[in-house]
């Protein structure tokens, strides 16, 4: 693969550029809110329909939740065949008020398509689409067999991602996985993204009596629940930012002479970041570098805290119930029932009143960057953009890598079309047109390359 | 006095039993809500006309906020002069749907009449205004100079009783105040109380940015509020129970040895209150008798926290804002200025970032249990009882006492009326007949008992 090979590409995707900005707002149009269970099966049809329209052979795999849509164009065992995963559901609208227009009647405003999904993840799986149309359009054909995965539950956590990926593990197999989803680098840079971190949440309750009591007439005398839940928590990290649960890092595997490198290379605003955030510090622990925070270390969040009078002015109660919620963000190779076992083995120890309530987790994932496949997703990453590609060895946030990784055993790359200011999740998400069109020519130059690997 | 001096008092008030439980009904049949500024001039002006009924030459006295009522009966420079304080408005009566009967609407069941304010402090200073009706029907007199002085502000923490008492120094000047409120202790015994803690409120907010963050793309990064609350409360109170406030507690005087002694013959069913309250376990510090707790300790009591999500399940976010509501009882001689003081340079020492807001305040009081008046109140609580009074230096909760000890500089008194499961401030608040009719004769029996004093 060469310049020469992708420039009629290319040239088929800019000459369809209003086309495909039209049929993706034709698809946004559509709401498929997993939460709320609103449109699902009409989306998921109307998926099949453009994958079918590729040629693909196209089977609905069924959950116990919402289906998924799976689709397979070429099946030739001497080429390397590609699974690109997305997710069709998207993020609940609200707060409705917020949004400058509909959230779905998808607008187009100053170079930016604007739509509940647009962003996360509809723009991007279509970007992949568009990718396969315009190859066979262009080329005739696809030089490497490409199967394409996609899920209607992303949004409520994946809760049977696992299970149907164990149970398909032949038709999944691949050579690599590359789930474009996320924002790019604020510079505009193509991204790949090598690893996730896993989350773990639970709640920690608290109830020291039967009811709240008054402060005069109990205070001294009743336990008070946020109290209590102050004290627990305090055992848990430290001022100093450092998590004090015992045994909750043993698995951490360091990051590698290759991450840290790439680390180093990544550019970073760091007075942008803290003005826009208006943050007035990092958080502790001081001595971590920035990336490094979000990518090599595990983090202990309290979501929510909650007891008591929360109302105007004062009210001199002494709260008998309180409930913490905390997520732990999890980095390779930490295990999500190890790290429920230790803070519910802390909690013991310290205050073995409060009840440590499970909820969702999601293991770490890490696709080491030596494997040899990512030479061409750099390659072809490159060539779309036209600019060095930024390497992130782990990104902050979770997605359920793991799957391919530790399930399949197949590497897994995040390779993001999606522009920095994205409000993913927020009113007014919005992809902008550029990142559209980059998104399709960066799917077609992976294809191409991954034709010309032989691994 | 003796017991034959009252019996035919105490006849008067037993043959009027049904008459006093009626018009007793028909006076909390009328709200007076302080808080929702409702009822409270039709209240003020009936209490009027039940004081001028009395004979007594009545007084409005004006406020920025509710009036209060004040009336005189005698003034004879020879004769001991009383003040009884209480207030005629009543908590709002929300949640509605708990109360068994309509709380303005009063209902007998089980021989306790059920109304929103009959026991705090409707029925408990009307109590007070029959007993001075009975001895003018019976004896055709008081034997002492009577005023009363009824506020319309008690319950949302007598914003103006300072200023008025201040303003009106001569008028309200006596040799002690007796207070009808609260429960009386569980065994029914007759109770003095001599003192009452403080309290000082604030509000501690923490904000670390802007907005709240995605505990993925931001955890390790960004301050989260709620562990910053969660920190710097640790400051403030060990997980021993003591406060760690610098300074905080300079000011308390320890109990005396006359204190100490009447704690000591309080009656204690621990194990019944730990029980009734579905307690585990007395809150630290452990090596605090019960009544000490009460009574002799400040406390920091944290009535609120909120911050981030308490919504069902989870959500991985880091919240940017979070605020915890506290309360300091004081113990005497604390000043809220000075607990006000320490806390902010706590709080600007250890998280300094960390906004302190001053709420309401009310200075502790306690009238030393040697004062010579308070033989009279002994005598009379026993007399009209029946039984031994029980005496408690001081009250785990706040009243505006430190007006008449501070301001006025009179020994003040709590004498309650109520039973101790009134359920003040809740759905059904009750007063039992027999407490009323107890009340009443209690009133009657001190005003008897100042009448042949002679401090």
């Amino acid at each position: 693969m060469n310049d020469s090979t992708l420039a009629p590409v290319f040239a088929h995707i800019e000459a369809n550029r209003a086309a495909f900005i039209a049929r993706l707002m034709e698809y946004v149009r559509h709401p498929s809110i997993s939460a709320q269970n609103i449109g699902i099966g009409e989306v998921a049809a109307l998926l099949e329909g453009h994958l079918q329209a590729l040629g693909m052979a196209v089977e609905r795999i069924e959950t116990a939740g919402h289906p998924m849509v799976f689709g397979q164009l070429g099946n030739d065992p001497a080429r390397p065949t590609i699974l690109l995963y997305g997710h069709y559901d998207v993020q609940p609208p609200e707060p409705l008020e917020e949004w400058l227009s509909p959230p779905f009647e998808p607008t187009i405003r100053d170079g930016r398509i604007y739509a509940r999904g647009v962003a996360d993840n509809k723009g991007q799986h279509f970007a992949q689409i568009l990718a396969i149309e315009s190859l066979l359009a262009v080329k005739g054909g696809v030089p490497c067999n490409v199967k394409i995965l996609l899920e209607g539950e992303e949004e409520v956590g994946s809760p049977h991602i696992a299970e149907v990926v164990r149970r398909n593990a032949d038709l999944l197999r691949a050579d690599l996985v590359v789930t474009a989803d996320g924002p790019m680098h604020a510079s505009g840079q193509g991204t790949i993204v090598y690893g996730v971190r896993g989350v773990a949440s639970f709640e920690l309750r608290a109830r020291t009596a039967k009811r709240d009591a008054h402060s005069g007439n109990f205070g001294g005398v009743m336990p008070n629940a946020l109290w209590q839940l102050v004290h627990l928590l305090a055992t848990m990290k430290a001022p100093d930012g450092r998590i004090t649960i015992d045994g909750l890092a043993d698995a951490v595997v360091p990051p590698t002479a290759m991450e840290r490198a790439a680390v180093a290379r990544l550019p970073l605003d760091l007075p942008g970041v803290m003005a826009d955030m208006e943050m007035a510090a990092l958080d502790a622990p001081t001595d971590r570098g920035y990336f490094e925070r979000l990518m090599f270390h595990p983090t202990l969040t309290i979501n929510g805290l909650h007891g008591g009078y929360g109302g105007a002015g004062s009210k001199t109660v002494l709260p008998a119930e309180a409930v913490a919620k905390c997520d732990i963000r999890l980095v390779e190779a930490m295990e999500p029932e190890a790290v429920f076992a230790a803070v519910e083995a802390h909690v013991a120890r310290h205050a073995p009143g409060v009840q440590v309530v499970r909820q969702g987790a999601m293991r770490p994932s890490k696709t080491p960057m030596e494997t040899p496949v990512a030479e061409v997703l750099r390659r072809a990453v490159e060539d779309a953009r036209g600019a060095p590609v930024l390497e992130f060895p782990s990104m902050g946030g979770s997605l359920p890598d793991y799957v391919f990784t530790k399930i399949l055993g197949v590497p897994a790359f995040v390779v993001p079309y999606g522009n920095a200011d994205e409000a993913n999740h927020a009113p007014n998400e919005n992809l902008t047109i550029a990142c559209f069109m980059g998104g399709i020519r960066t799917g077609a130059a992976i294809l191409t390359a991954l034709g010309d690997w032989r691994g």
